[in-house]
């Protein structure tokens, strides 16, 4: 028995994949010149360096999607083009906040994104304070007449990044609670891990028939000097001023490259990370890091000179950080070919390794995640669930819509320390770690694109 | 032989140094306490909390004066007081650079203490571009006209903080070299070590005779930045906007607080550190944990209830980080007296552990330097140079006018990380390791002030 077996511990034949022994050979290959060195280095050190900030909407975001299709066409790739769509676009003004009772001194905070601006003189008001979210709600309506409300709500670290789901509700809803109960505005620790004096941005949302009030963050520093002040008993007193505007419909675009397939060339793997960030860093590792690494995976199968059964696409999403418009504009425009998407991962976690695979994929498509698990085996990535929805940020509105969903998990014990600061730069990217993505990568883009099993579960 | 040694291996009896072994035994035990926790958290806490910054001659350092002089007054200590002086005081003001071209973009600067302003649109101009200090002399005079001067000059970290001094030549000196070549303004890259987005700041100064320019501060990823743009080939054009100003002159002090010798009461031992701090942290490691320790040791000492042979006396300067300021009033102030001064040092480079001391003290003073040496071995401290004179920044000109000088020498690794930057605050302190500074410090105090030695070398 041991003979049907190659030297590898792979079956010889996969008659029900449609893969190869030599295509995974081929996948194994890819992957140790992935392990050896590829150029996402310095696909993320010209994005970071020659655009630099790119937020949603702006000119910048409109010069990365040039310099994307100017390299992806350089490259090779088959029709790289444009999808563009519309978006509302917000803009950071300027901001500053103070202590002025009991102890006056300056506050490191920053604008939520999609914040409304201050009163042009500021606030100034005295602090109600609320440990976390739930304390926040249960203020009585009302309560909170006159006053800005900061709630602490300290995010943990977690490998997998669940605790940013949990702990950035407050983000997200803190301002319209605080509003319903009468605040003036709301200050929040940030949803972040930063032991540095960085104040960490992030969308947040307005419910419906609620009071747009100011939303700042506070460095973890900062949030610590209020709470230690509070504790201290006497009434916390602040000026918060900030100049954010909504600068109405603006275009933004997901920018597409494709290695089109040699048998079902309507049939697309989709890989990608999104090509916007915040505009206080250099966006490095959210997202430059997940462009560089897909774009180093398409570019390393292109240039092996082999092609996949099905079509890799790769999507450089636009527009991920204010609401993964980026993912939802491209539901939009492939509502009629949805069941040619066969399936999809995002890079977007930063720039550490991957050490865990999970996906929710049909019987007959766990048999080639199956083949991924053992070459990835080998490159430090562990197997975790097997029925866990995900595939990335941008895809989530595809994968709400039926697309079968696979991450490649990055370990994001240290990514809550840089995520949406001004210190999101390239000199925290380890090239080493992400040459091991990119074989990462290309293992998932082969092996998907060059398989035949429907991924769906029906 | 061994009859004559105590079971800790120093003599019984010191005749030539008036330490007799009860003495020594106080100094053992006093350090013994300081290890088990002392109150130095709390004092650095509750300035770093309650006062926060306390730029030289700023309305905060005055707050700071006068939460020094209530704390020592209810610590218990003797002639608490205020010895002011006056100095030209200077305020940051707003602060914006970007690059323009070749590829648009914010940079993360700050204004360099005493710094000029811009003109009030700023200035837009081509870099320079120079590795160094020494690259920077070498340019020919009038080759910088129309330009702005862009220095890196990287510091490397040393854990005596060697380095500092001389990389900090550029910070001190590089905006009248740029002016003599003709620069419009200089940038440097940070006299700093932080990997983070924080320029560093520090006091540079004018020389006389040179046109005063503009002089700011990169962050370390920035300079980064600018140098991998430059790399490309294609001119770097900058707008620097600053608009700092000078207030004229306005009350610094140094506040003074004693421990009253109980047989030479006229003769005082310095120990201390700086009160005030740069304006963007809140100045915890420089000077806070100084502050904290050597209030921390003296109070030890004075609730231990025996009282030295000589005046203990605890300094906590004014006005350090712009020219040494509170060390050269108190010279001045003291210069009748200056005999009386036995020796002193100063805690002013942050809150890691003491691993080394150097001195430069009579072969007398020695004497009791050898019984320190051997208290402070169990606590990590090794000895160093015996031929070294320093005893911290605002000693300077006492030891420059002939007073013994020792280094309790703090491990300085990481001092440059935090140094001058918005990210100077409480939380970077280890509580243990300020003990053991704690620690350190009532053995040199103790020991120094109840020994009869001469420590001048004549
Ligand atoms: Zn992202
Ligand atoms: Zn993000
Ligand atoms: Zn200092
Ligand atoms: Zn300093």
């Amino acid at each position: 028995m041991l003979l049907v077996f190659a030297h590898n511990g792979l079956a010889d034949t996969r008659p029900d994949t449609g893969l190869t022994p030599a295509s995974i050979d081929h996948a194994r290959q890819l992957r140790d010149l992935a392990m050896g060195g590829t150029m996402a280095w310095d696909i993320v050190e010209s994005l970071t360096t020659e655009i630099g900030p790119r937020l949603a909407g702006s000119e910048a975001e409109a010069r990365a999607r040039a310099w994307a299709v100017r390299r992806l066409t350089a490259m090779g790739f088959d029709k790289v083009r444009i999808e563009p769509f519309e978006i509302q676009a917000w803009t950071r003004g300027a901001e500053r906040a103070a202590l002025l009772a009991p102890f006056p001194q300056p506050l490191e905070i920053t604008a939520l994104g999609g914040s409304v601006a201050t009163p042009e003189n500021g606030i100034t008001a005295e602090l109600a304070l609320f440990e976390g979210i739930d304390a926040l709600k249960a203020a009585a309506p009302g309560s909170l007449e006159g006053k800005i409300a900061y709630v602490s709500h300290a995010m943990q670290r977690s490998q997998d990044g669940s605790s940013y789901g949990f702990f950035g509700k407050l983000r997200r809803e803190g301002a319209s609670i605080a509003a319903q109960k009468g605040a003036l505005a709301i200050m929040i620790r940030s949803i972040g891990t930063s032991s540095h004096r960085f104040a960490h941005t992030g969308q947040m949302r307005y419910a419906e028939d609620v009071a747009q009030i100011p939303a700042a963050a506070l460095s973890n520093p900062d949030a610590d000097q209020i709470e230690r002040i509070a504790r201290r008993g006497q009434p916390v007193q602040v000026y918060l001023n900030m100049s954010p505007e909504s600068l109405g419909t603006v275009s933004s675009g997901n920018v597409i490259a494709e290695i089109t397939g040699r048998e079902r060339p309507e049939e697309v793997v989709i890989i990608g990370g999104h090509l916007d960030s915040w505009d206080q860093g250099t966006g490095a590792i959210d997202d430059g890091a997940g462009v560089a690494i897909t774009t180093a995976a398409a570019k390393m199968i292109l240039d092996a000179g082999k092609r996949p059964r099905r079509t890799i696409r790769l999507v450089l999403w636009g527009a991920e950080e204010v609401g993964l418009l980026g993912g939802k504009a491209y539901l939009e425009a492939h509502r009629k070919d949805l069941d040619k998407q066969i399936i999809g991962t995002e890079s977007d976690f930063g720039a550490e390794r991957v050490w865990q695979m999970t996906a929710q994929v049909s019987a007959e498509g766990q048999q080639v995640v199956d083949i991924m698990g053992e070459l990835l085996a080998p490159i430090g990535v562990a197997r975790g669930d097997m029925d866990k929805s995900g595939s990335g940020p941008d895809l989530t509105a595809l994968v709400e819509a039926g697309l079968p969903s696979l991450r490649l998990v990055q370990n994001g014990m240290d990514y809550f320390d840089l995520h949406h600061t001004p210190d999101d730069t390239l000199d925290k990217i380890d090239p080493v770690a992400l040459d091991q993505n990119v074989a990462a990568y290309v293992v998932f883009s082969w092996l998907a694109a060059d398989s035949t099993v429907n991924f769906r579960s029906e």
